[in-house]
């Protein structure tokens, strides 16, 4: 693979978005991020608008690598894992890696969902009293209930290291640093009294994020801060 | 494949794994149905629990396959397409059709909170107030925007047959023709004011009714009949 990837992701927030670039910086390959570039929106746009692209996606992340324009966050990185050795390589053990990522697509959406549960075309101000109702489920039943299963799969995987997947990292494990970095930018308070039940996830995610690569990108400007026009966001009336 | 399959979902509602039964159908393949047998729930609970199975899953659908516990609707799609001609063979097909079933598990995820968009863990009479807002956006924007991208892919494909990938059935249109029957049961009103928007979708979902296997399934009892237990439920006041 000698082509350059292109990330197309809306500018500003990591969003969706970062769990493809911590899966290119693990992988040490070159891309284009076109969130970070001024001329980056018309491209972003054509691959969503089905008028000039081929395969057009209905949302970003959309990776173009070479020929190919691919979307969908778990499906990216199915495609990146198999290509730069983020994945197992047997059919089995590929299909658990999707199978994970897509519970993590999971609590991902509802994430979202916290702060806006009745419309993504209204502001949050305007639902806010519905976010409030939906976050207190959120940290009282769905994080916990999440975080039990994810647990439990650190804890009962077979393989060495203390990985989701194998005796490998995996971009399962890189998707599972950033879903407790997003939880504790959004509930700090939550996730505080959370994270002593969860010691096989806390230990994974401080061993992705001790990894060179990843330890380089997060104290890089290529990694947005978490802010308000994310996925994980710090409102405090949504956390208790 | 001499194993039988066996499919591992709640009883009494099509919900998530009916997208399953109609690739098993489709192919015509034998299948155990345990929503339909009086000793599945064990088995079903045996999947997401941890205890017993190397790769429990956190929700249901599960699909065994010989040695393979398969969970994630999307994910065993993909598994059951490739095994049994239901998808493209050539890696770039693959992906895109997996990109297609994950934007229509999108839409399915948020067809569901419009009945629960606080909690799935409260009574919809208890967050009706807020249903009816998250429906009214659901119609009004969200199914639009969903089937003008359908329609889109249906209608550019450059593949004869009116199909959404390439030029033969895949997973992908029977997932169409299942979302097409959920919408309808769920809003007829709405559907029936925006349905002649969406002639490719429409004939996409009436070439697949009229499939023989399809056709036989539907008329059989191992149809279960849309209620409101499943993903799609018939509230009128959230349909206007």
């Amino acid at each position: 693979m000698t082509t350059t990837y292109q990330l197309l992701y809306w500018p500003g927030l990591q969003g969706r978005g970062e769990f493809i670039r911590l899966a290119l910086e693990e992988a040490g390959v070159p891309y284009e991020d076109l969130a970070k570039q001024k001329s980056g929106m018309p491209k972003i746009e054509a691959s969503l608008d089905g008028g000039e692209v081929e395969h057009p996606s209905f949302a970003p992340p959309v990776l173009r690598a070479g020929d190919l324009l691919i979307g969908q966050t778990a499906n990216i990185l199915m495609y990146l894992g198999a290509k730069h050795g983020l994945a197992p390589r047997a059919e089995a053990g590929r299909l658990w890696a999707n199978q994970l990522q897509l519970t993590i697509a999971d609590i991902v959406n509802e994430a979202h969902d916290t702060h806006h549960p009745i419309s993504t075309n209204k502001y949050y101000e305007d639902q806010k009293k519905e976010a409030k109702a939906r976050s207190k489920d959120f940290r009282e039943h769905r994080i916990p209930k999440f975080l039990d299963y994810f647990e439990g799969i650190v804890q009962r995987n077979p393989g060495r290291g203390g990985y989701a997947v194998g005796s490998r990292l995996t971009y399962v494990d890189l998707s599972l640093f950033q879903l407790i970095e997003g939880l504790r930018y959004a509930f700090p308070k939550t996730m505080a009294r959370l994270e002593p039940s969860y010691p096989g996830l806390i230990a994974l995610h401080d061993k992705v994020a001790a990894r060179p690569n990843i330890a380089a990108y997060l104290n890089s400007k290529r990694r947005i801060p978490f802010n308000e026009t994310g996925i994980f966001r710090r409102y405090p009336e949504l956390d208790k």
